[in-house]
Formats: structure tokens, C-alpha cells, sequence
């Protein structure tokens, strides 16, 4: 669905999801009103409901683009055939880059779950366990091969994956660290939890920042 | 505040915080009534105004008790004079035990931090600020002392506590893991992950389960 390029009609939908996504972050569900929203975007509070007919509907949308995007992004990063320590390393650096880049949409993401219906919360909770099974399979084949100690896959796996997403926590562009200081950070930590043998021994790990500048770890 | 032993005034206070922590958690703040509350304690809503004068003044209570309950179980398991090892894997221990035991208070702390007033926001974060600096302290003493592998002291101490807190978001008792073997799993992935000399060579930390059994990593 290329919005950018899309008729009037696509662009306010496209207008209303970024807008939603923001308010959302910083009121939350359950205080933010479809009228509210409306005013942020300029249009009539009955205007919105032509693209969603329920707010729920428009929640359930902000959760599903975030993480069929996520899904995308790591189709896109993920290496043809590799060892597990590369497969991990892409891994990692496709979630921290993901996820640093779309704070209010994570947040939005991870807080808001109880307010979608039991079908809605199954359909994102099943994008998710995708997600994360391709993670379990890295660290299982990783474990299999003597490359990664690993003393239980769904634990290292969800351990992982809430250290990185917790970047949006604490990280904001412009302060001390760069985002590609932080993700060559988070890749020395995961690659030392799993206890990847190539780890400063003989491999090294390149991580390239979104300028294409080049960090070696 | 040994509120088990008090008044009839100082239970009620207790059975409105314990309804509120569980209420908030399932519904939000935004969306939880002083009505839903009262009904759900038993009470009339006009008492509990008497304990809580806002639903706000009720909140910024639940937080409070949740990050001056864990700073003082932090005093409490804190050992006296240690090794940098030997206190992170005491700080691991704590931090996972307590928040495995109060996956709503820890839900609460960490998802309604926007519906404080800024002078409350302030006092809470200065607690987490405490408690983390304590971390940090840690990993600085380890790595000057050669033990660990730290390459930004506040990155990866947020890292360790986003990872060791999101415990409660997958771990449900009775299910597969039992608390100690999550406990021992995160404490190994911990030593791995600050590079600490001791693991897996020469020394082993003790993980003492709630239940006093014990195991060795």
C-alpha cells in the first residue's frame, strides 16, 4: 500500500494513522477521543470514520502496520544462508533500527493490547509469535551447532527481544549516543549473552549505520 | 507502615490499594472509575476519598510503594562488602525475584507514568534513578576492575533491567519454568553478557529459590 503517492483520500488516512499513532503514545487509548483526534489532523470529528469505523478499528490498524512492517523489515535484512551468529547479528540489527526509529508506534504497540477484542488480540499476538519464532530458530540452530550457549531458547528469546525493544525507553537521537553507537552496543551485549564463540576472538561483526558510515565491534 | 496489624482504617487503605494495583493493570488508569474500585473493595465510593482525596493521589501511591518496596528489598539482599560479580549476581537475584512476584504493581509502574502530575513524575523517576545508579555503580567497579566487559555503563544497565523486568510479561507460575530456574537463567545470561571472567571458568553463583532450595548455575 504506497500512501505516499495515493489519492486524497489515501493521504488523510495516512495523515490520521501518523497523528493517531502520536496521540495514542502520549495519552493513551483509553483517554484519547476520536474528536481530538480529528483536530489534530484538521477534518471533521465524522470524517474519520469513513477510514475507521470504530476507534478500536483504528488501534487494531496502528498494531497490525507496526508489526507486518516489522515482519517486512526483517524479510528484507534477513541473510539467504549464514551461520547463526550472522543470522542473530542481522537480527538484532534489524529490531534496535526498527524500533529506535518508531517510539510512539512501539509504545502504542506494547501498552495498548487490553483495549483490542480476543480476535484482534489473537491476530497481533500471531504476527508476533512469527516474529519471534525466526529469533528461537536462530538461537536453536546456534545451540545445535556448538556456536551459542543457550540454556532455554524461549527465554533468551524474549530476553532479548524486551533489552532491545527497551531502546525506545531511554534512547532519543541527538543526545549522547548515536544509533549506530547503540545498536553496535546492543550487538556486542547479545553476542556475549549468547556466548558466540566468534565473539572478539576471530570474527568481528560490522554493523552499518543508516548514514552508511561503518562501526567494526 | 506495618499496615497487617492495623487499624480497621489502615486495612481498608490496603484492600483499596490491592483492588487498585489489579484493576489498573487489567483496565488502565484512564479507564478505571473510583466507582469500579469502591464496588470491587466493597465500600462506599465516598470512603475511599478519605484514603485517597484523587484517583491521582491513589496512583502516584501505588508507585511510590512499588519503587521504595524494591529499594529496600535492593538494602536488604545487598552484600556488604563483594566482588563486582558477586553483588550484580545479588542485584540480578533481587530485581528478577521482585518483579516476578508483582507482575500488576510492575505493570502499573511502568505503564502509567503519563498520568502523573510533573512533580510526581519527578519523585518516581528520582527513585528508579537510585535503585539504577546502583547497577551502574557495579558495572563501573567490574569493568575498572578488569571483570567485566562494559562498553556504556548506562546503556547497558538500562539494557540488563528492561530485559530482567519484561519477566513479567511472558512468565506465568505454574507453567513450565519454575521462578528459580528463570532466576538462574537470567543471572547466567547476565554474567555472560558484562563478559565476567567468572563464568563458566573457575566460579559458580548460588541462586537461593523462594522456597529455599538451591541451585547452582
Amino acid at each position: 500500500m504506497a500512501r505516499t503517492t495515493g489519492s486524497d483520500g489515501e493521504k488523510t488516512e495516512a495523515a490520521v494513522r501518523e497523528a493517531a499513532v502520536s496521540l495514542v503514545a502520549r495519552l493513551g487509548y483509553e483517554a484519547m477521543s476520536m474528536r481530538q483526534l480529528a483536530a489534530e489532523v484538521g477534518v471533521q470529528a465524522g470524517a474519520l470514520y469513513r477510514y475507521f469505523p470504530t476507534k478500536e478499528d483504528l488501534l487494531f490498524t496502528l498494531m497490525r502496520e507496526h508489526m507486518v512492517g516489522l515482519i517486512e523489515a526483517w524479510e528484507a535484512a534477513r541473510p539467504a544462508a549464514a551461520d547463526p551468529a550472522t543470522r542473530l547479528a542481522a537480527y538484532v540489527k534489524n529490531h534496535v533500527a526498527f524500533h529506535i526509529e518508531r517510539r510512539h508506534s512501539t509504545h502504542v504497540s506494547n501498552m495498548e493490547l487490553r483495549s483490542l477484542s480476543h480476535d484482534r488480540l489473537t491476530q497481533i499476538l500471531r504476527l508476533r509469535t512469527n516474529y519471534e519464532k525466526e529469533l528461537r530458530a536462530i538461537l536453536r540452530d546456534g545451540a545445535e551447532a556448538g556456536d551459542f550457549i543457550v540454556e532455554d531458547t524461549g527465554l533468551t528469546a524474549m530476553a532479548l527481544i524486551q533489552m532491545m525493544t527497551g531502546v525506545i525507553v531511554w534512547f532519543r537521537p541527538g543526545e549522547r549516543l548515536s544509533i549506530s553507537e547503540v545498536t553496535a552496543t546492543y550487538l556486542s551485549m547479545t553476542m556475549r549473552l549468547v556466548g558466540a564463540k566468534a565473539h572478539g576472538a576471530t570474527k568481528t561483526y560490522s554493523v552499518a549505520a543508516p548514514s552508511g558510515e561503518q562501526r567494526t565491534l
